[in-house]
């Protein structure tokens, strides 16, 4: 592991403290329903979170670019940092500590480091040079789950409301393959699937700064995450996702997704 | 407040806190998919659980009834315990600290106390006598929250896969009349509508140890809990439940769950 590395990952901690000391001050906050969007508690917390990451980015990386799902921002040069404040708003707004903030540095196009950090559980994923730390109180082991079937699988999805017909059409042929199917979880889900509690996640509609983060995770837990047809998820894709927690039952999840 | 009802609350306390202890045992324990169903980490921790809170309940009452969703029981006698150890299975077996255990005390066919347990998250919501108390550090006001319509409302329901089409096509217009919907939660949604974070809960099936516990708390939280018809609840309803926050809604609500 390169010193390069170790200075990315301490840089994404600080950065995602800094978040989630913001969060905490809205989350469940008193909400007033009438409020003006941009002044409502979510919208607050998303934009000082990501403001707060980016200074700490910029302090220690002032040449890397930087792009946030609330603030934008363009890539340039060779790395760039990824940042999604608060993956999960609905989660967020409904009270529920299952939204994240999702940080990645992408070395061009490549994702190299990610992390997914819940600061209301204290739960933190980091990944770097193939290694995956996780750190929280609610314990379990950051290790994808082997399956001899998909027929076993724990299938997720946050809402199936982000499927159009065709896409529903397609999950409900993935959904008849597993064994389950739950709803819920944004980016939290992956990290789920990252401790081996679910199995096989698909969900479509991602931006770059939703997927980038999760991409070391996964893989650094044993686990493989494509697009719908199999194929390595770049920043021209089509935003669907197909996180398998066990790389063995990729084609059969790809299968199962034509039907 | 009287006596009984303080003994009362003190019992369930304890019954649900030795669920608990169970229980995080077994959370996000190392889960062999080829386990057989009655050794499974779920199944130990459902049956441990509610062992646990019946031999605590059966103490303090040993003449009460005791029915729980595991190990069965019959009502007996005016005051009757309902116990769902682990509402949210689903959630518990991927990992998801939203799963709730449900104590409930039944004076004849009414709840008259509803304990809510989030034994991971240590979030507790316990109410009698027409109050509610609310304990956990990741904060939250026990109180219902106001609306002025139901345009406004945040809409949530466990799954739509708990729904017949005939019932899909009633939520569906439910959720058409709200401002969003999400996904997810069980009991444990209830509790987010007792803290002013969601204001309607659509969901169907639910047997009387689901929603006993849940009837208190609302109701204590200022908000209103009916059938679909907008019916009290009763043990032999028809399994579908409707929670709302602002009860000025409900007649709203029942509406659009007719369209």
């Amino acid at each position: 592991m390169s010193l390069a590395a170790i200075g990315f990952a301490a840089a994404a901690e600080a950065a995602a403290d800094e978040a989630g000391a913001v969060i905490r001050r809205y989350f469940r906050a008193s909400i007033d329903v009438d409020v003006k969007e941009d002044q409502s508690p979510v919208t607050l917390a998303d934009r000082g979170a990501e403001a707060a990451i980016r200074a700490v980015l910029a302090a220690h990386y002032p040449t890397h670019g930087l792009v946030g799902e609330e603030l934008g921002g363009t890539r340039q040069g060779r790395f760039t940092w990824l940042i999604d404040p608060i993956d999960g708003t609905r989660a967020f707004i409904t009270g529920r500590a299952s939204f994240a903030t999702l940080i990645a540095l992408m070395d061009e196009e490549t994702p190299i480091l990610g992390l997914i950090d819940q600061p209301i559980t204290g739960e933190r994923w980091l990944a770097y040079s193939g290694k995956l730390q996780f750190t929280g109180a609610f314990g379990g082991r950051p290790r994808c789950r082997s399956l001899d079937a998909l027929a076993q699988a724990e299938l997720s999805c946050t809402s199936p409301d982000m499927f159009d017909a065709a896409q529903n059409q397609r999950f409900r042929g993935l959904a008849g393959s597993c064994r389950r199917v739950t709803y819920g979880g944004d980016a939290y889900a992956y990290g789920l699937l990252a401790l081996g509690q679910i199995d096989v996640i698909a969900e479509s509609g991602l931006k770059p700064w939703d997927w980038a983060a999760l991409v070391p995770v996964v893989e650094a837990a044993g686990g493989t995450i494509t697009d719908w047809a199999g194929a390595p998820l770049s920043l021209t894709g089509d935003g669907s996702v197909l996180a398998v927690g066990d790389p063995a039952l990729l084609a059969a999840c790809v299968s199962s997704l034509v039907a």
